[in-house]
């Protein structure tokens, strides 16, 4: 082994800086042979030193945090937030150091200007685990399909709102109470609106579709639906046909555009994201020629995020020992995010209706007055025959695929409907065949 | 986009070869902005004229395959078998061209002395679409887990033994029947042999375990079993043990040596191989930071397979315009495979007993005197009162994790046994928690 050893300074102690701090320390031998030369890490930079961090020795911790990046080769910054973390990557880059970040709210920001400040100072920036967690999706994207074209990307991308919908699927239980067990179970935070309400998945949504298309993409642009209005009957409904519900992030390409958008979805339970269950996070990618690939493991925690960050952190030190970069920069070929209403699915809609001849037929011409075709519909009966609202059946409307903007109109006018109750309720469907 | 265009050479023009010039030819504007430069395919090799090629045209296609192969920068070989693939190989390499290939049988046999005449040369030797078809497997075990430790690798990575034991499992049919069927739809070729006694998943196995240990292996060093031997009593028992049976490659890190094997095997049915069916082929990642992670896609067929070649021609054609290379030669580690009698798992054994006091107590001490943990024991009664043999009795015994030799003699003794049928059966069980 040959040379200098590679400067790493590390930005946050958290689950995952901490885990990443031991891999550097343990395993310096393995990852010196895998590099070419030693990772020495110089400094580990902290808001506040006064928390315990075991296993990180005292001395290498400190508050001054662009001592750190000033002093470092390689930056690892796991301190996420937008500041001060976006200066100091900033500074890092500029310094002429390579990055590896886990930093998703920061990447759907500024991975633009980001990357092209990589660009010109022809450094790395690498940000693995920033996309799915532990799962391995960035090379693949990037390098293994490049050769192929990415048609749509479907991912189960935020752990909290699996778990919540997966306890709503096999437990029956209300959305509140399956986010109260997440909580004690600490599968969720004391305020979870990041997870539930769709945003953290939209930031991973914005970078897949970045990815996958070779276009910029923000998280701001990602049309967001969280979970938090899903009711029990959202979930019976799911079942009723043979489906399962999941909070996908849905990227897929519409020509001159691209779609990308956070919602939850029907799943059928035939589709390989249907078995994805709370521990485990996937993305499922339909290419042009490969047809239909799924990556799954797990979508977060400090040990399989850390083995995310290694993996870039050899692979930009390599870059700096021997050369080259398997970066494509210069090919991104930027499109536009479409607005929801032009985006395509097919779409399940639920309403009670009184039990009457005819009314069916006065449905579905709402359907048909905005141009959506229906595929099946179910009809059930509502328990308690003492209803006083006179609405005693429940019609269950599958669609073909049709435009948002269309679908919204059929929701809108059955709202509006005489012989429609107030309870209409909507979902798309995804992964249907 | 700048400077000459790079000159492609494809040795094939099979189910694979046609697709890849079928890409190469209507692609060619968006491969040379993913590149940086055109991609000018030269020629196409292939052993005889007379065959239709549809969708080449007929000025490419030559049979001076040496040809073809000394005016390439980059050699696609696609036309599979040991030679004359292997000396045409070796002579691009030697010609200072990067190869892709997608020939396992080769590889399996002469990936050490390929890949180090390519480190000699300075050229890439690529090879995704041989581990396991479409699936993208080489970037994450090479580059994305390369901070991380890989454990195990389970694949099933052989799309004609998947489709038979799918058959068994949910249509009860004999392994005959089902090879019959599968040779109907075309799934299985006339002489089955490579695929149904393990041949092909052998050479993949040693294609992962290589991958994921840093050593190399060969073919001819992994112990191979097949399906052939399957009986549909193998499947009635492991759906009692809510499992389901399918053709693995396994690979794992024994320490000193590494385990690398293929055969069949129960699996649990809650393990994310038990649902991957017929269609798709799939590869379960075990390391030490992140977890599990599964990797699922097309295993074969013609476009899949030329994506994956195709991921690789823009790579080593990136590499051939702009410098640099992902590889990592010079981090093999090798180890030895174990011998197959070292390597430990858990097993189900079956076997036929006399309906008397004792004899349960008499089987469970020939497991002890072996050192192998029998963690349960199942018993059901035969059909069929006139049984003349007098053997009335069905007992299954689970094991705990045992060495394979220690399993042997348990085996063995029983097959000895007065007391014990003819018929005892065993099989490992893999991916139970």
């Amino acid at each position: 082994m040959s040379g200098e050893p590679l400067k790493v300074g590390l930005l946050g102690a958290g689950t995952v800086g901490s885990q990443v701090a031991r891999i550097l320390l343990e395993e310096s031998a393995e990852l010196e042979q895998r590099v070419g030369t030693r990772l020495e890490l110089i400094g580990v930079g902290v808001r506040d030193l006064d928390k315990p961090r075991p296993g990180i020795s005292p001395e290498l911790l400190t508050t001054d945090l662009e001592g750190v990046v000033d002093r470092s080769d390689v930056l690892i910054e796991v301190m996420g937030g937008l500041e001060p973390a976006g200066s100091l990557v900033r500074r890092a880059l500029d310094n002429g150091a390579s990055v590896v970040t886990a930093n998703k709210a920061l990447l759907a920001e500024e991975l633009a200007s980001l990357s092209e400040l990589a660009d010109a100072r022809e450094v790395d920036l690498y940000y693995e685990a920033a996309v799915a967690g532990a799962i391995p999706i960035v090379r693949p994207l990037r390098e293994s399909l490049v050769g192929d074209e990415v048609t749509s990307v479907m991912g189960i991308v935020n752990g909290t709102t699996n778990f919540i919908l997966d306890k709503m699927v096999t437990s029956g239980l209300s959305f509140d109470d399956a986010l109260r067990q997440a909580q004690e179970l600490g599968y969720a935070e004391a305020d979870p609106t990041a997870d539930v309400e769709g945003h953290d998945a939209a930031a991973k949504a914005a970078l897949l579709a970045g990815l996958a298309f070779h276009t910029k993409v923000k998280g701001s642009e990602v049309h967001c639906e969280g979970i938090s209005g899903i009711t029990t009957q959202d979930i019976e409904s799911a079942k009723a046909m043979n489906c399962t519900v999941k909070l996908l992030a849905v990227a897929h390409d519409g020509g001159e555009s691209v779609v990308v958008k956070v919602h939850p979805a029907m799943v059928p339970l035939t589709h390989p994201l249907a078995a994805v269950s709370g521990a485990y996070n996937a993305v499922f990618v339909t290419t042009r020629e490969a047809g239909e690939l799924m990556f799954l493991g797990p979508g977060a925690g400090g040990s399989p995020t850390a083995s995310a960050v290694m993996g870039d952190v050899v692979t930009v030190a390599r870059h700096r020992v021997r050369g080259g970069s398997s970066q494509s920069p210069s090919t991104y070929r930027n499109r536009p995010v479409a607005p929801i209403g032009a985006s395509r699915t097919r779409y399940f809609v639920s309403l009670e209706v009184e039990d009457r001849p005819g009314i069916l037929s006065r449905c579905a011409s709402v359907f048909a007055s905005h141009n959506v075709s229906v595929q099946t519909v179910q009809q059930s009966y509502l328990e308690g025959l003492g209803r006083q609202d006179g609405f005693a059946a429940r019609l269950g409307f599958m669609t073909h695929e049709a435009a948002e903007a269309d679908l919204a109109g059929v929701v809108e006018d059955l709202r509006r409907a005489d012989f429609v109750g107030e309870n209409v309720r909507f979902m798309r469907i995804e992964g249907a065949r």
